[in-house]
């Protein structure tokens, strides 16, 4: 009977003293459980997302001392962790201190390392660079350290070998997140180690992956998928302990939603861990009578097949019911995406007001949906009373809009103030009309457009008055922001753009309006979220021409440009106008964008639509670049949020021949 | 005789149509010429600095559709360029179509390759990954190709065999960019390629590196040295030809210097092209009579040397003078610091503003020297009657800045008008003082300290009346800070941080001055920023606490502090307080920081130096990353900008465990 630890524990990052005195603690808690093993994840002393804080050899040294503090811990114990690997005598190809993303192993205050290893860790081998992963940037893969030494990575990778009490042997597949990601790649660390317990006799009595894994929608069913099928084939159970926490690259905020999961060797998922819940949950694992591929019925027995022995092989038992083999899989489906996406909302917002110290939160309330959202959103995480709602009308603001806000304020059970806007454009606009820049060629009037009053409007509204009162109150103020705007810069900069988080910035419209109505129904069981801020016409009400008596609101038709702007940053391989011209001429352009109507319910010709597309590619590839450079951070929900997940320089927007071609193409057609 | 033409074009990132054009442009001028090979920089179609463009199919296929335009242009010519290469049937680890960076060389049409390379192109060796150089993110190396293919990366390499005019044969040494930056690599395209040459009898020609290599302080002179030596220890010329132009990643702007270099056998610079200066320069290599080895005396003649022949060799001649070989070196020296700085900034300026069509700048001036710095600054790019000045003083500013601000737009002849803000700012702290916040619990009132209003006057300088004039002139205004504001956020958002743009981003206090002082001295070669600003104390002037007339500056001895926040982010192993104040401990604190004196003269205790490292540390990693965070583009000159140039994460300070215990040390040492 070997009783496992799963470490799901909360990681702090760039602060190696918290990380190691959590994990001090959760050693102690495993020894008075008398566990055998503990596993940790990975990278868990100093957290994976700290930028360039790996520059700092101070830093390195550091995690590095923290970790040998965790190997001396371990009497009557072994522990998995994760940690950087440091090799003083060579350099990174950048030519700083040599770093690895490495798991240790210990027990009885001793490293325990496979044999095949070049170093008394073991070291990553498929270091992802893609969203906000950046690891050739830091740290130097196993297949770098293979081709240095001419030997092939295969030669460099082994099981963890451990004796327990009893002198039960255990033998643990060890692998660090990527490692089991390994569908795109030419070398599969998992393919590996099973074929060498092949060759080797020796049984994989479980594969181990330690993670640091951001929260992304979507991505738990995808590793259900991948993890299960790896177990079945190679009958072996599969271990996946992923960290809790908040961690950020600058502009993109991540929650590590853990969700430790256990997969046995028939694939099925016989235990996972709450989302973003530190605990250590405790798994048994047992040597039935039974050979093992009497489990997997499925399996045809060849002569090829990985389990020849016929000898009994550890199958994972719970803790309190401890001689049976846990035979029914725990039930792994995922929530509804809105279930996820506020999970992860509220997760994150709690846990950065935490990180950050702030306590009183400011919000400027129009009577939209944003807003609202917002509202409720910080409504989960403070005590009403820390939030300050502040509605800030001017001529162009009808009572409907401003009557839902102080109906969501009372909802809500905030505090609430009017604060109007119109005496302060009034002096601005009269001291810039009544300026004169004088120079050598004589003096300049100053002229103050209609367009340039909205734009005067939404900054007065963020930066005088929700940033000092925020400042006053000793607090901070809220971007309401959704990801629809911040695709076409629909928003002023220093105004409605500002703000010291976008908490609502990874979502589209449509799942603004599901969140919302998630709200009202699950969580606050009630209506705080008026149902006129949900039914009325989205609008900015920055001038007459955005009146929405009049019917008059944003210049978007939501249900189309939210999966039209979707297909600009979210598929893997990114759409252009290009692609999507072809997809209208071919009439596949419903099926790719995933349209409710026929695309002429929105345009009445290729010309409108070409129209349409160019205008907002223009912005999107624009000058909105130049607004997300400066927006606040986001926490991420989606495949691909702006900010640190979506590189982006500022250039001209772009048009292919390709799409010259289609497009000369189709209005001559017409 | 062959002659090269070294095509130092000026690439637009993210244009493949424009860089097409350029390109075919630059061919035809050499084939007037009579050319025999024109050689353009890396990623040539694409430009270097593109961002996840790379993630959208149709991008790919564009440059690789534009490179196929170039191959087939040139008849009578061979060019080498760079593009990205690709294979339609792999993917990259992370599953998107299969990319290099990549050499493409083509004569008459058809390409030329080495008979090592797997694909008709030459896959980049070494690829970066720091700073702004993310290779990893978007293109496998050879490195990753030659493990795929269970062979030697050695294998791959080869040189590139032209045949030009009357059959002269002429082998290429074929380098992108980083290929030559081999020093903390493992392996070394240079050394391998000169090794097969050897092996083979086949003696190189010239080495060609084709580059992408932005412009950063002290660069050129590690190129020099390093492309010297191995020249010269090869024996063999060294082509260098970088690009020039203006890329970004966002949040840093790179300069692209060119300065394409010839070294000659010996290692000598015998042509450096311009800086800043699209061209294309011809340059001859004719066989000597004489055995190359004759020209170098320094090199003795070893059995081991790799010119074992003593046929001639090619020599780098001039286009003027053909039969003569160029003896006499180039002077290569670089200017002096502030000029290079003063180059970069305008060049960068210059073509920012072209980039983004901005035609107008406001800009805030103070009568400090920072805005002083960046009135005259603009003023080397655009006409002063397109540059507005606007001086915004509360009761806080006193007359002498007031006036030198006046005098500022005087002598750069720009359009200046005096705005105050306390009208403004009166209202503001009147409606916040006037304001009730309701709630359930009841009513709050708002109390606005001082602090408050200093930020309150920042932001309503820049949110309310720069951003508004800007918008009604239309043009852009201006951020003014320095890299010592910008490291410890002495600055407010939204406020003083806000515009867009810092030029002077990346200058250290004493950088400004200096800048400063060379503008009036050897670019308008009169006194354009008045000396007053100069000489006068440096203060923020918001609040009775900060009265330059009482020596009330800023709580700074830049002196001191430009040198101790330079330690934390520009040396390549980055300081923390531990080594800081290990040096201190250790009497080492001048010699690492470069103190003009000794650390007594800024801190009469080591409580004081203890207290005042760990106040802007607290800051540097505190607050002033979230502000850094939406701060405004920054013109990169320095080793290491903020941006992206030095990803962070928000994160809480750290001090590490040795920080601690040295600190205990030296408070009891007291």
């Amino acid at each position: 009977m070997i009783r496992i630890g799963m470490g799901q524990i909360e990681i702090t990052p760039g602060n190696p003293r918290k990380n190691r005195d959590i994990i001090l603690q959760a050693i102690e808690y495993a020894k008075a459980l008398r566990l055998d093993l503990l596993i940790l994840p990975e990278l868990a002393l100093s957290g994976y997302l700290i930028g360039d804080v790996w520059d700092q050899p101070a830093f390195v040294n550091e995690c590095v001392a923290m970790g040998e503090t965790i190997i001396k811990s371990t009497d009557n114990i072994a522990v998995i962790f994760g940690n950087v690997g440091l090799d003083p005598d060579k350099t990174n190809f950048d030519g700083r201190p040599r770093k690895f993303n490495a798991i240790f192993a210990a027990q009885n205050g001793e490293l325990i390392t496979p044999q095949e290893s070049p170093y008394p860790f073991i070291i990553k081998t498929l270091n992802p660079n893609y969203r906000f992963f950046n690891e050739a940037r830091y740290f130097t893969p196993l297949p770098t350290v293979a081709q240095e030494l001419h030997r092939p990575v295969e030669e460099l990778l082994g099981l963890l070998p451990f004796t327990f009490k009893n002198g039960e042997m255990f033998n643990v597949a060890p692998l660090l997140c990527e490692d089991s990601w390994d569908e795109n790649y030419s070398f599969s660390p998992t393919t590996t180690l099973a074929d060498k317990s092949t060759i080797q006799d020796v049984p994989i009595d479980a594969f181990i992956n330690i993670s640091a894994s951001p929260f992304t929608l979507g991505k738990n069913e995808r590793r259900h998928r991948l993890f299960s099928e790896r177990a079945k084939e190679l009958e072996t159970p599969v271990f996946y302990i992923n960290s809790v926490g908040l961690q950020n690259n600058g502009k993109s905020i991540c929650t590590f939603d853990g969700q430790s999961t256990v997969y046995n060797q028939a694939g099925q998922v016989v235990a996972q861990l709450p989302a973003y819940e530190a605990t250590v949950q405790p798994v048994l694992m047992a040597k039935t009578s039974e050979a093992t591929t009497v489990e997997n019925a499925d399996s045809p027995i060849t002569e090829n097949s990985r389990n020849v022995t016929t000898e009994a092989r550890y199958e994972v038992v719970d803790l309190y019911d401890n001689q049976t083999v846990i035979k029914t899989p725990v039930k792994s489906e995922a929530p509804l995406e809105v279930a996820q996406i506020y999970r992860a909302l509220h997760y994150g917002l709690k846990s950065f007001l935490k990180q950050t110290g702030i306590k009183k939160i400011v919000i400027g309330v129009s009577g939209g949906i944003d807003s609202a959202l917002n509202a409720a959103l910080y409504a989960t995480v403070l005590d009403p009373s820390q939030i300050y709602l502040v509605n800030m009308p001017t001529r162009f603001n009808s009572t409907a809009t401003k009557d839902l806000a102080a109906q969501l304020a009372k909802n809500l059970g905030c505090q609430y103030a009017v604060c109007p806007v119109e005496d302060s454009l009034t002096l601005t606009v009269n001291q810039f009309e009544s300026l004169t820049f004088e120079g050598p060629n004589g003096s300049e009037q100053v002229k103050v457009s209609s367009f340039v009053k909205e734009n005067i409007q939404a900054r007065d509204r963020s930066a005088r008055i929700l940033a000092g009162l925020a400042a006053s109150v000793g607090g901070a103020f809220t971007c309401n922001g959704n990801k629809t705007e911040f695709t076409i810069g629909y928003a002023t900069l220093y105004g409605d753009l500002a703000g010291f988080l976008a908490a609502s910035g990874d979502l589209w419209k449509y799942q603004v309006y599901d969140l919302a109505n998630y709200l009202n129904r699950e969580i606050f069981k009630r209506e705080v979220i008026p149902q006129g801020t949900i039914d009325i016409i989205p609008s900015a009400e920055l001038s007459e021409n955005q009146d929405i008596t009049k019917g008059q609101g944003d210049p978007l038709q939501y249900e189309y440009h939210d999966r039209l702007f979707k297909s600009f940053i979210e598929p893997w391989n990114r759409m252009t106008p290009e692609d999507l011209l072809l997809a209208y001429k071919e009439n596949r352009l419903e099926a790719i964008l995933n349209l409710p109507k026929p695309i002429s319910h929105y345009f009445d010709s290729a010309s409108d639509f070409i129209a349409d597309l160019e205008r907002w590619w223009n912005s999107f590839a624009g000058l909105a670049v130049a607004k997300r450079i400066q927006s606040p951070p986001i926490i991420v929900v989606s495949r691909r949020a702006y900010g640190g997940d979506l590189l982006e320089s500022q250039m001209a927007p772009y048009y292919t021949e390709k799409y010259f071609e289609l497009k000369e193409e189709l209005l001559q057609l017409q």
